[in-house]
């Protein structure tokens, strides 16, 4: 598990597209109270409209990480990145990256670690083997968001989801199984990184036993209708454990993304199928409703969208982006 | 995808049980046409009825290999062990482990391999990184094993089922995914060790493009109902793309191995769930029977529920140790 020292600073290299820097965005949005500030090189044309602060003033000001929030072409670290990131270890950060690159394989990065005791922070990759799930259910309340496919919502879901749980008065905590979620959340696991065997079992760990009203929100990955990843989402449900399920769909996609042979499933299809392998390690699962990316609707589309769904499948329909989904932190906190 | 030199000497260490010796006797068993013959220290007490030869008499008698087939206490290799290993590789031959201790990790070895240019291979560990599964329908057909638990015959089940069909003039070949398996086959790809993203990928590595009459018989890991290895079998399932499935089963487990809280599921809920989860890269799978693990019932047991079973499923049930799986490969040519 990682476990990383906020607050940040983030770190926008000499990026000129913003869509390049959507993990820096991603973090000024889900957890501002945690960063202080963004530092980039000259040349970078990008700013996240945050206080701009070298990495010796950041330290001066309590930061403990500089967090790497843009993404480099090819997962080289180009040497005036590298100049930057030295600086910023030699103030006593830490360096936390979501690159398919090891830190560690920086020879310069390596040694300035080593030199000032701090540490470098790989979030994509695992700290350390995980132990097979043991199958024991655990105290406390879990909900997990699953989907009809990949990267259509269900880390921006499972965010909005622990908000509206806590502005219900309910304790919740979002529990990040993703690379910008660990970002967010300041600690996690990456279960797509994982050897298969131990999925399931770093799901167990990622949530233990809590409180009796305490909710995990737990970030799903991949989808059971994935023709690759869906050994990922087995692994996380079964060892998740939830009571819960919330499922995330975008109903303009009519495939599996880059699977055109893969039709995207019925919904009440994909409810069926979670709930059935889900009851292999909770018998009382149920799903607490829908949870749209609607952002390809105009707004009439949209509600009778909704409308006619939640019609269809007597749940509660939300699109976090648009009217919350404070539906279904009700339905959670009423379960 | 290890591909490994035969024929093998084997090597049995100073073992004194033969149950230390499960790996050595299961070669002997499954592959003796590849055997030269067998190795052991001075103070080794266990002996497979093996001709007896040193690596310098089985390099010049034609191996390629000499194959670990002894489980060492606490993984590590004592260095007694290590001498004889060291002479197999001065003599030329490549030293196979299934080990969880990868060879490379002993300096001697590693030494010996690099001066007289043989390898060190350790078929529990993964040789390269897999690709993402792409979900295309190859051609050829395939059958794979599934279990409703770990440990009850999937593996013997596919071997039996490659002799069976080739008794029966279809062209088949045996799939190894585990690293007994693989040493039998003398390839194949350790699922388990893979991480969970790339096991559906590696499975339709492991299966390639075929003739269209062509079978492949895919030994089955883990169990859709075991609470920690279900994701690899989940992608091994959809990797696959397996046209039929034989169900394997042992009817005295009552609960899932060391899970005494998840009881064994009954045989047609297990293979509905194996064809359901199936359907989604093979629309056309099928379950053509079962493969029963009958060690523990006397004859008129056994012939009691082999009855009752065959008439309650209407699906051939077969023991490959009682009686064999001809019926599986006959229902398997007629598909």
């Amino acid at each position: 598990m990682h476990v990383l020292r906020k607050p940040y600073l983030l770190y926008l290299g000499d990026a000129v597209l913003k869509t390049d820097c959507k993990t820096a965005f991603g973090l000024r949005d889900w957890c501002r109270g945690d960063v202080l500030g963004e530092w980039s090189h000259p040349q970078g044309r990008v700013t996240l409209g945050l206080p701009r602060m070298s990495p010796q003033e950041a330290a001066a000001g309590g930061a403990g990480s500089i967090v790497i929030g843009v993404a480099p072409t090819g997962g080289q670290l180009p040497e005036h990145w590298q100049d930057d990131l030295e600086a910023a270890l030699e103030a006593g950060l830490d360096v936390v990256s979501g690159l398919h690159t090891r830190l560690a394989a920086f020879a310069r990065l390596r040694a300035a670690a080593e030199r000032r005791g701090v540490r470098l922070i790989d979030v994509r990759h695992p700290t350390r083997e995980f132990p097979v799930a043991s199958g024991r259910k655990r105290s406390g309340k879990r909900v997990l968001t699953v989907g009809t496919d990949c990267a259509l919502g269900k880390k921006y879901t499972a965010l909005a989801l622990t908000r509206a749980l806590e502005t219900l008065g309910e304790a919740a905590t979002f529990r990040a199984t993703g690379q910008t979620g660990i970002l967010i959340a300041g600690s996690g696991i990456a279960m797509d990184a994982l050897v298969a065997d131990f999925v399931a079992g770093a799901a167990e760990m990622l949530s233990p036993d809590n409180q009796p009203d305490h909710w995990d929100v737990i970030e799903g990955q991949g989808s059971l209708f994935h023709p690759a990843y869906a050994a990922v989402t087995l692994g996380l449900l079964h060892g998740s454990q939830p009571d819960a399920i919330v499922l995330c769909h975008d109903p303009t996609r009519r495939t599996i993304e880059e699977y055109p042979d893969y039709p995207i499933p019925a919904l009440a299809v994909a409810i069926d199928a979670y709930l059935r392998a889900g009851r292999l390690t909770n018998k009382a699962i149920r799903c607490v409703g829908i949870s749209i990316n609607s952002s390809e609707l105009a707004e009439t589309e949209w509600q009778a969208y909704r409308i006619g769904l939640e019609r269809e499948l007597t749940l509660p329909v939300c699109d976090p982006l648009r009217g919350g989904v404070a539906l279904l932190a009700g339905a959670l906190r009423d379960l």
